[in-house]
């Protein structure tokens, strides 16, 4: 599948047997992306089967231990592995000084550049873009300076149909601009429709990251399209006011924020360690209100072409 | 059993799917004791049943980023389980700094007091003394400043035999003075000695850390009586200028101390994972000078009492 995420880890604060601390791997075509990188990434990178060395770009949504403090030793591995390609890194600023004081500290030099991006608190800011994928931030309301990631790939190009190849076998310059949406003109200058010689290729995926935030109904806009909500659900309804304190949110809120941007489907993370024994309380709320609800899984990898496969029609 | 050693990661550098990084705990009587802290050591309590909590000594032994890199966030997990309890560190001086800093960055404030003692590049020093057991620290030869540490338990009271208690009802005060070795004196002034009203508590047990070091038979004298020595054995027969060079050591040269210094049993960690298929070669070539050579696992705990068991006896 050319577009996933694997869940590393999902618990809120201190990690349990079951769920590890915040960190997931995007999967775009040949690309991976590292989102937050709690303590033990990089040992649940090796017990998935997770090629760390094709990792390019880390994001960092905020400052809270639980989200970055795997981050030195997977980069520190990564240097012992003898990498030499640079790392991106997109993250609140202060991390940067962070990572030159425990380098400086461990004596770690480094064989490969580190390229670090301040994340600005600007809406909905093109923070990376390549031939397939566009990454977006935007700043989220926690305790801290914090953002949420949108990941949207691009539309593909328009595949050519095989009887029209086999037909007018094209040149390689046509071929690529029928599959850019031109129309093709024979040789005896009769036009033919771009649309009759081609087929589309799908419609792009899409994936929004949203942890730790409070509940707020004004990140609807940039939301829309998405196929899966990663969104913090550290709460349930008996706690909404311990939630707004502390700068989270409950799960039936992740649900309404799902609902209304009609996401396609909504992953419930960040799970508190206080429902270790039963955490179906928080599916069950966030269903209330938006059945597409699930409570991710650490290990578990999410294909959002499955959300267009007609097996997973309801 | 009073005196072991959990052993929670084992890799040199580099964390395998076998071998975790540096990190331990010892338990003499009731408490536990934290060696180097690598990251993932607060996952490796969890999975091996080992009350975190009850840990209120850490000893790390230098700062490369695979021996304490998983410090803050045991100490964040902890304090957001509220723990009141002091937690003491005993660290190269630069750790402390790292620690506000890292704290600082992360928003953390911790409720409970972290007391730091910097180790001193002074031969067997006295870092540690409580009514069972002694720690002592000394100075390694290895790329950057790094310490051994020495973990003797006290010879413990004599034990008084059951005849003599029933014979003579000896008060609260006498039991205890017995137990402290004074000889008893009866009502008409006959003095029995101590010996024949008590027995022996057996010897006292002793565990030492050298991780990381190059070989150096003058750290001898320091592991007099020592029952168990954890060495560093980074590397085979092939790489000894290696280890040199890099101030680490080979099996065999571990062996050559644990042989000069008559400890009853050597266990060597720090494996590099160049020998992830196959570790045989450092165990083979260490006890061809030391029979009782033995590579570490994690997740063994190793008793020092089956050191004095007639069963373990060759």
């Amino acid at each position: 599948m050319s577009f996933s995420i694997t869940v590393l880890g999902s618990s809120a604060a201190v990690p349990t047997k079951k769920r590890w601390l915040s960190s997931q791997v995007l999967a775009c075509e040949q690309s991976l992306f590292l989102i937050d990188c709690g303590e033990g990434a990089q040992y649940r990178m090796q017990q998935f089967d997770i090629k760390r060395h094709r990792i390019q770009h880390i994001f960092i949504s905020h400052l809270h231990g639980d989200h970055f403090f795997g981050l030195v030793g997977l980069l520190n591995s990564l240097n012992l592995n003898q990498r030499e390609v640079s790392m991106h890194i997109y993250a609140p600023e202060p991390l940067k000084n962070y990572l030159e004081h425990t380098f400086l500290l461990s004596e770690t030099r480094l064989f490969y550049p580190l390229i670090f991006h301040d994340l600005q608190p600007i809406e909905n800011q093109l923070i990376f873009e390549n031939e397939s994928m566009t990454v977006h931030s935007l700043p989220l309301i926690h305790s801290i300076p914090t953002f949420g990631f949108i990941f949207r790939e691009k539309q593909k190009k328009r595949n050519i149909r095989h009887d029209f190849v086999e037909t007018f076998h094209p040149d390689f310059d046509t071929i690529k601009n029928i599959k850019n949406g031109a129309d093709f003109v024979t040789n005896d200058g009769k036009i033919i429709q771009n649309q009759l010689i081609t087929t589309s290729s799908g419609q792009p995926h899409s994936y929004a990251y949203f942890a730790d935030t409070q509940i707020n109904l004004n990140y609807q806009p940039f939301l829309s399209n998405i196929d899966i909500l990663y969104h913090e659900a550290t709460f349930s309804d008996a706690e909404t006011d311990l939630a707004e304190q502390r700068g989270h949110s409950t799960a039936r809120q992740a649900a309404t924020l799902a609902k209304a941007a009609h996401v396609k489907k909504l992953l419930l993370g960040h799970i508190s360690s206080r429902f270790i024994d039963d955490e179906s309380i928080l599916e069950q709320e966030a269903q209330s209100i938006f059945p597409d609800s699930e409570l991710v899984e650490d290990g578990r990898i999410y294909h959002t072409a499955n959300l267009y496969s007609p097996l997973n029609k309801k």
